[in-house]
């Protein structure tokens, strides 16, 4: 997805967001927003928002110091989300299709995007979208598909959207490849949310091999293509993968809230809807 | 009021409301963007925001080569507005305190802010805004110093405002100044709108001397200021009055609807609150 004109004071209105997470003193605060409004007539409109979003966040650890801002509301949120953990396993076990139920759920998760904004009524939010219709729902697909694949490529998306993604592993009998960032960007799961989560339990957890909140082929690890080359079932998480894997073929099963206008326009639906969208779709 | 770090993200946004309403050419807006982005790191914290507002406007302007960008936009609401007249004038007679109803009305039609959102309910916020209770009410005040002036100097805010205002200066027996902006600034009310509203009929209106979306004091013309300096009763319309003025000592009752979080911040209230705010309790 490219990005839009809307993007650009999004990008600014974040980075105040993370330089208040990252220092309490507002000249540095201000010194981010004003390196960042310097950065913004650089930005090529045919780049896709993670590219940017990636320098962004690099400029906020620079000036800030703190290499990850979003730490104490990742910690915050991962507790959270452990403790609906239980409640979440009985709403699959109760639910006439468990694994719509755990889709739903996993779509949950995904509410948990500070990019967008830093505080979430998680319980109000699960209510809403175990009762929510889907915008868009390749269910149909995802099921034919998921009989035909050994294996699934699972982008993961925010921190403690890991434990929400969780239980959808569990539904799942094919092996799971789990991909997390390399490093903290906004508050992306890395290797110690998979941990937290239990994740290393159910799946091999590897890293996309950078810092970008998104997947990035360019950035990859060499490791991380492997998989990618060969997957026969991908799962995509959230938006940052959505941004930056919408125009590419391959067999990826995009699961995401639409939490920005600009995001909403590019699927073609509204903000607020939740999407199941697989790759027959796709252009 | 002094800037706040979250008035640079929302100049930006503002900028691009504007540009998309004053040009369709994507290039003009991303030009309007970059020019404004370039401007931020400039921005000294110990400004006002409409002084910097009125920069960003200019900037607008001479980018897109549109004078008005908000023109269609206000004629509309103008139009909605006048329709509502006849209604609002029922409900200040029927009221128990016609007074206060006059005054609640005028603060509805301060919902009409194209500087915070571009699409407005008029019947629905006038609805909330009749039975909402007031953060600040320094209604005695307002009544008793009313009774011992003879003229009121009275700072009109937005376009389609100015027929929500005529009813409150229909309840007043005083001689009232009515200033509007000397130029188009965003949607706030200028000489046409003050005439199409029919407050030229009641009122001596005068402008501001500026195309500052605010009272800028610096900027203002001598017929504005001599008006100003011997003022015994002032009454401010809407944020952009507020944050020029909320320092200066003078008998100044605030009326406003709080639509952004760091005005409701320094006034001390939530946002969506409806102020009533008398010099007493002034600094």
């Amino acid at each position: 997805m490219k990005i839009y004109l809307d993007c650009l004071p999004c990008f600014l209105r974040q980075a105040l967001d993370a330089s208040r997470m990252a220092v309490d003193d507002e000249t540095k605060q201000r010194q981010v927003l004003d390196e960042v409004a310097k950065e913004l007539p650089r930005i090529p409109l045919n780049s896709t928002p993670p590219v940017i979003g990636r320098k962004i966040h690099q400029i906020i650890r620079r000036v800030t110091g703190c290499s990850d801002p979003y730490q104490e509301i990742k910690q915050k949120y991962n507790r959270l989300a452990l403790q609906l953990y239980p409640d979440l396993k009985k709403r699959v076990e109760k639910a006439n299709d468990p694994l719509l139920m755990a889709i739903r759920l996993a779509i949950a998760g995904n509410i948990i995007d500070c990019g967008i904004k830093t505080s979430f009524n998680l319980n109000k939010e699960v209510e809403t979208i175990v009762h929510q219709d889907f915008a868009i729902f390749h269910y149909s697909e995802f099921k034919q598909r998921l009989q035909e694949t050994k294996e699934i490529l699972y982008l993961a998306d925010n921190s403690s959207e890991v434990i929400f993604d969780r239980i959808l592993v569990e539904e799942l009998s094919q092996k799971i490849v789990y991909v997390v960032r390399q490093m903290p960007v906004i508050n992306d799961a890395t290797m110690e949310d998979a941990h937290y989560a239990g994740m290393d339990k159910l799946a091999k957890v590897i890293t996309s091999g950078s810092d970008a909140p998104a997947t990035l082929l360019d950035l990859a690890s060499q490791q991380f293509l492997d998989h990618f080359d060969r997957a026969t079932f991908i799962i995509s998480k959230g938006q940052g993968n959505y941004e930056s894997l919408s125009r590419v073929d391959k067999p990826i099963f995009f699961l995401l809230k639409a939490k920005c206008p600009v995001i909403a326009k590019d699927i073609g639906c509204q903000v607020g809807d939740i999407i199941l969208k697989g790759p027959s779709s796709s252009p």
